[in-house]
């Protein structure tokens, strides 16, 4: 089976701390592991995937922008950006392809302000809650809307 | 490997027109046929799942009450309940297990007061706009927070 | 002419004490009465009529899906559940046939919180303040929608 | 059965442009059509009626003015100024007649500003959504009302 | 003295599982035991008292609508439905009798949903906060009341 | 002492009717009797007044920019357009001349849209609640603010 | 004439530094001057006037109480606590008697938190924004009611 | 039994007048008596009672401070201060005791102002709406409590 | 080139004060001197050009319906109706041709009453804070968007 | 050096309870040991400074207006009256010196209607968090800004 | 003429896009055109013109900031940052120099969160919805403003 | 005394053109000398100090990151993504020592956007109004914070 779909995992700020900041809250996977396990997990189901990491809501933005054309599908961690990026919300849009939103925690029970998502409006499909669980839910969500 | 785990699935009112109602929106996938996926899905996993469905939030509630003790995880789509229902929640924190709460659609990409859900406040992880995999993602979810 | 339409009424919590409740406020009619006489209303309009009344919001909606491809409209008051029932919106809904919204009083000069209809975004037309009246209005309105 | 009793229809801002303006909207059927059916049907119950129509929210309130003690109801399609005018609500309280409240189309499926009504708060009655048939339920509303 | 007086007691969404579910927030006491208790104090005061529970909203309403014109006065801890039944709300002044409005833990220190009772509006009298010992204090205060 | 300071005196919709409409909410003195006894209450102070009342927004535009350059100071009355006209507003602060607000009635011992007042932020003075001694108070107020 | 009506007219905190602080807002009268002009004014009318002024919420409410039935009219600058206390509304309540309340400044020409005022509702009428002058149309204003 | 429980009573702003202001709305008791009735109450159940009322806010924080350490529990009707003393609430709260707030009248059926307390959020307890009764029964809740 | 098409210019109210009220805000140049540049710059690109003010709102609907069929673009400046008149805005709808709004300030660094406009939602495009020359570019961007 | 400039100190309600209300909190160190430090400390600037606490609003009102002209700054903590005291926000003003506002706690870090100061807006300096060396910052800045 | 007058034009995040991204929205025209025909505009009026695009927050202020001294005008169209950059709008501020706001569509038209603009309030004009045509009538007005 | 302690300096966007952006606001001091005497003040007390400032949020949570087990306080002035950046503030927290918030000028004077903070609810002190002395009480407060 060729990897004829190809997904693009995108972590926003801070996530490259996973495993180190509050492992009673994060857990103590890294996201490396994380990358790892789903990179596996898309070679299981015929796709190919990669992954960017970035503090820099304007480097996501280019790795987006770089995508649109090559990629099926996009796999969204946004982190703090969730609540106040309406341009990582136009750069998710301008890629033309389905978005999948994840979060480790679940915004619902945390802080007031985390509970506005200006990336939802836009996503096919959001997974909250799981910790690392998330991405892998996510991902499959993200290929099972490819295949429908 | 024993069904020494019990799932109990939970669909709010209107989950039984599954398959009928707005197929264009909602799939054509029947209640039926989503639990019998979800059965095997558990089965593979070693655990055993029930599911129960209807219009009435206190028939809901007495099937919530009745698995005090008896299972060890719940997956729920409240369905119209999520937005007005403080019992149905209180009646899953009464369960005493994880909740899992999934949504066929994306409620951010539809009418605004479909926007606040008073279950999410309570839920171990959220799903939702993946049409009938919302379901499946769920309980890999829960089954997944279960094995943590 | 035959009774080719076929139109469901549908009746709220506490309207099976109309005539009963505070007539200053809701008159002295029954809930039998208004039956009666929208029954006769639909008759010499060629419809037939069906009406009915729960306290149970888990039960009009049951009824309700019973009428899906059995009624061509609906007359409803949902009473206290006007303004609380996202499950009773979405059995409208899947009715698949058009809804005509009535209320005995004005809720507009009632308390605050009956300011907020769920139903009415989704009425092909809404009747209020007019007394029993008002199902009459209704109902004159849907059959007319129905021919339009 | 003499005249007695006196109606007078007063429609708000753009409403002469009825049949013209986006009839896929609004309907074909013209505000002379509508004010002859409305005359017809108040024949037919003994009472007469005059209408009224401007887009000047003064010349709608010195009409209404010129109306106390000459009506025994008013009719009123506030169109735009349903939201913005409490001039207009003052005049119609100031006539000292029942109101009836109509409008063609239905403002809870529109723009949020439409959905608060200056008018409603002071009306015996409120028809919305059956294009035209608004007006003919509205005054089968009002002379019911005046019967009462 | 003759039980002249009678209340009726009514427990909302829940409350059948007090004593069992979190006991260190609702106490060890169970239903059958507050029941039994205020019995006790009714009888003590020459009142008869009859109780009912449910999970349903509309077996709540239905109960309350027979004790129209049979009981005195009401004592009710609408639980989870405080917050959200305006059917609840209209059934209890249906009754036409004072009702007492109790709840076991203090809404005000929770989560903010839990700040708008729609039931307060329509009590004759309020008490939180005090555990089992709500109902005690509600039901002095309805049996004073009855007496002013 | 020459009236060498002229005052305009602005009446908003609606107050034609006064000592007509609703006598025991508005008194029974009418607009005629008001401008009487403020023309010979500004005569004793030396000054002239000129009264003019109008259902129309634009006329009392218009007569407001008649009066730039022409008057020392305005009293005003804008009854329902208190709330709604920015353009009144507007056509006050081009008058370029102390403005005096006045109400008969007290705006907020009434419903809460009569609360916010478009006005008030551009008055020397404002007098609400007394009646028609509003107004005589209104133009004592401006009188004083001319002199000072 | 006797002065059978006696004026409390009730001063708020800072208002003893009339005159001193910030002349350039407030004007150059003190507020001794400002109360032998009512008191002369209150003369002329055959009426007899106290004044007391107090920054301290308490004094203010003890003097008001000490007013029940001794006076027949209370003309109140509640300066600062206008926009925050219930305790001094429900004190002017307790007088019995008509309340009129003035500001020297237009509070809707200041900061946000000047715009909600707890005695207006409550107030027979009020002037605002005249300066000095507010106080003397206050009392005429509240003779004049005391005279209707 | 030693009077080893003490209790202090806390009357806010105005509850000085009980008996005499609005007897229709607060009743013919009078405080002392209120007083003496609670005395009788608190030593049947060998516990000691002081009461202290002001209309200072200052002078109930000083006495409430006096009761640290002194008291084992407080019952206040903080009147007018429910809904606008933060500086109340802190100084109950460092009594260290528990606090049960009392209200004669039921605040949800009056001005929307009244419907916030700044002080429910740290009571024990809740009682309002009984007229006096609500200081009988908040009493027999706080004893309750300190038994438990 | 034919004149082919043909543009109205609508000035709202209090704009025929342009170049004597506040010029310091609003500038030195007349309206006059504003349509007969607008009518030069019309004429340059081959369009015809009709201007109309008015400080009656019915006047301007009236005027904007004269419309209808007969220009190709619509450029309109409301002024204080921008933020208060549905029935222009619906009136500019009726025209069923774009619309082009200006301001001559900028609402942003004004009242926040000013920073909602019911215009805007049906504008192809808005120019504010220029001056004069909000006209100028208004048409020029309704002429470019005529040729598109 | 010359002791010429004074500094007022003013302690809001509950404050002199310090060292001994929740030291878990608020720290072991009395309000005493914190005048005497900051004396120390405005002493080695070459200021003399006095201290001031009260539970009274109108004694802290007094005592402010009592500095008028006789202190060159006002370091104030308004404890509970931060967020309810116009009142006190107006004495601070009336100084007529700079005035700057110290917190021991966080109030963002705690319940929300302790998010809106009332002083914050005419503070020239904010310090909150430390514990009592916010007092001691706060002084070092009213002193650098007296300097400036 | 010499090019005396430099302009800065900064576009914003995803608007290097442009011409490919949903051209049906956003046109065909590349901002390369866009930037060309800006420079040819700007040479005719005499001035000079430089061009920078950024995804990149940071990027765009270390631009503008490089512009102090060296432009006499600016001209944004900031995209996605409008509504969540006071860091943006701060850079803009500190350009001490004329801006003027553009928007290729009509924020009116489109989601909620774009109705707020951070950087209207310091534009010295706003023009929106023109699509390409909007930098065009931008600058303009930009070039207009120099010449004031 | 060892220079165990160390402390990182963060400056947000904008604050490198301090002293030569608006003087009159911010004052004639530059951003390097104020690090130069914080680095001076940290010496004093044996602390170590190192300062970063970029315009681009993603630099500032890099260096953030890099300080986490490398300093034991952090001094932030986050400048305009104070109101905006959630991800600065995850930032903040994941480097797990205390964090203290300065501001240059008091937000509470300003903006109504500028009055809320993401970052003061987890900011150990926050100091705001004094200008560059700010940053030194900032630095006082965290060196005290970390001796206690």
């Amino acid at each position: 089976m060729s990897a004829s779909r190809r997904i693009l995992v995108v972590h926003g700020p801070n996530l490259n701390l996973l495993g180190q900041r509050e492992p009673e809250v994060y857990g103590r996977t890294t996201l490396a592991e994380i990358d790892a396990e789903l990179t596996h997990l898309a070679e299981q189901a015929g796709a190919a995937l990669e992954s960017f990491q970035s503090n820099h809501e304007g480097a996501l933005i280019d790795r987006l922008q770089a995508a649109r054309g090559a990629v099926q599908g996009v796999l969204v961690n946004p982190a703090g950006l969730t609540h106040t990026s309406v341009a990582l919300r136009d750069a998710l849009v301008a890629v033309e392809a389905p978005v999948v939103e994840v979060h480790l925690s679940n915004p619902w029970a945390r802080e007031p302000f985390r509970r506005r998502s200006l990336i939802s409006g836009i996503a096919a499909g959001v997974v909250s809650g799981f910790g690392a669980t998330s991405y892998r839910l996510g991902l499959l969500g993200l290929l099972a809307a490819l295949e429908a």
